[in-house]
């Protein structure tokens, strides 16, 4: 079977793994990223690894995941904040003239959307908008099996998207932007205004609604609510079969993934009621879904 | 040069027109649909008209703009308000049976879209939305020359997306859904809230907005706020490079569209601003889009 060269180039580390078209792991490095040493020392780091891999001359092409957006059409990325001097760094272009193969760039949410649309919670669909609901809020439109990433590599920015125009302005997103009103970090922020201290992170929020808190449990539905804003926009604009949901958020699904989707129900067409709503299933969808990324260009 | 034959069948008039793969249209014939006498005389009447199309035989493929949404992998209306009786029927399986050639459905927005993306103002761009702003709203995203549908085939379906959450109930939409607050119908039922009866149509809010008149210059401000809302949320979702807006409402464009691209800048990330704001440009983007159907479906 075919295999690939899948990378997770985050700031702290890197991992680089070899991966069959159905998404196995067959071998597996990881090592400090070096970030900090600029992307000479990180390509070279990054580079010998990929020469750790048994039988690496063999795969068929080399995906590369990083955090931020990306210009996938030459293999760059756009803003690098915790890649410092990555910006406009020939990534694949490099990676190709070393191993002769095809290279690809694209960034950690899409790529792990990709692995769940072809190997995870959504393959085989035709259309599978994948969605993280961690500190913050990402997503990654997937069609036909590729990534749309699209002019600026901002498709999948959903952070910024406007769930309700009548909130507080909170930091350089919109005001009402979805990922100030449910993400882990709004939740913290607003059970720590309600109850100060005693809340370090959401799931304290979480844990306070369950217990039978009524203020708790109003945060809650509002979060319910703005998610499914949040779908629903999604579904009138690109209607997938089906949302795949990660992110570290989703550990406490029990407690507000009912509430979203049953007010879905209400904000959609009647026909689009039954899109499905599926956990992300993938353990390491960085490395697949880099892995995926020469599949998904026809390699 | 290939040939095909486009279709663009109404609840009131259809047309049949043989168009070559550059969107030049080379014959074209115009009839009542016959929508109220049923199917079986539609589709009659519509296959006797393709067979008045000179060389009609020789066509590579037939596509056909309906109203409504499609279920595009059958070829068939889910919803058939403006065509009695043609629900669930087999529109492109008929076709290809009675001229031996491929055939495809879609609804009226995606295939003026995809005219719009592929010969139109989007011509060679990876991702195009294309806007209609008319009495309603609709939209279509085209990816690499090809509808996506979705799975309800409501992907387009922008009318009913929540630009404000804080409005008035005014029908079976979402409550602030952007149809409802910045279409044709929206605007002159603002305006003959304000004026009466003086306002027949839009045409006239806009005539009294360039007048001076601050109530009515406020109708459009607002609208350019709703419009932008809903824009910025397309693109942080499917980051296009051009919208393409088509529809009756853009011949006031001058009136709102400059606002409504400055509003945008301030909803959107940075790089994104750039994004692209083209008129639709075709005179007849139903049977053209229609035409290319097959060509996107790979005839």
């Amino acid at each position: 079977m075919k295999t690939y060269l899948g990378i997770d180039l985050g700031g702290t580390n890197v991992r680089v793994a070899k991966v069959t078209r159905d998404g196995i792991v067959l071998a597996e490095v990881k090592r400090p990223s070096l970030a900090q040493e600029g992307p000479r020392k990180v390509m070279d780091n990054m580079m010998e690894m990929i020469r750790e891999i048994p039988g690496y001359t063999e795969c068929e092409g080399i995906g590369v995941g990083v955090p931020g957006p990306v210009d996938t059409i030459n293999g760059k990325m756009l803003m690098a904040t915790n890649l410092p001097g990555f910006e406009q760094y020939p990534i694949a272009a490099e990676l190709t003239q070393n191993f002769n193969m095809p290279a690809y760039v694209d960034n950690d949410a899409n790529v792990a959307g990709l692995a769940e649309a072809l190997v995870g919670a959504g393959k085989g669909l035709p259309v599978v908008y994948y969605v993280t609901i961690s500190t913050g809020i990402g997503g990654a439109l997937i069609v036909d099996g590729k990534v749309v990433s699209g002019k600026h590599g901002h498709a999948g920015e959903i952070a910024n998207i406007i769930i309700d125009r009548n909130r507080e302005k909170v930091n350089h997103l919109n005001i009402g932007a979805v990922e100030n009103e449910a993400s882990g970090v709004a939740i913290t922020r607003k059970g720590k205004a309600l109850f100060g201290d005693q809340i370090r992170h959401a799931g304290d929020v979480f844990d306070l609604a369950k217990q039978g808190n009524p203020q708790a449990q109003s945060i809650v539905d509002n979060m319910a609510y703005d998610l499914a804003v949040m779908f629903s926009v999604i579904a009138h604009i690109a209607d997938p079969w089906m949302f795949v949901i990660g992110g570290g958020m989703m550990q406490s699904k029990d407690v507000f993934m009912d509430k979203v989707v049953a007010n879905f129900k209400n904000l959609v067409h009647v026909p689009m009621r039954d899109t499905l709503f599926e956990t992300a299933k993938l353990e390491e969808p960085g490395i697949i879904g880099a892995a995926m990324l020469p599949i998904s260009h026809g390699n």
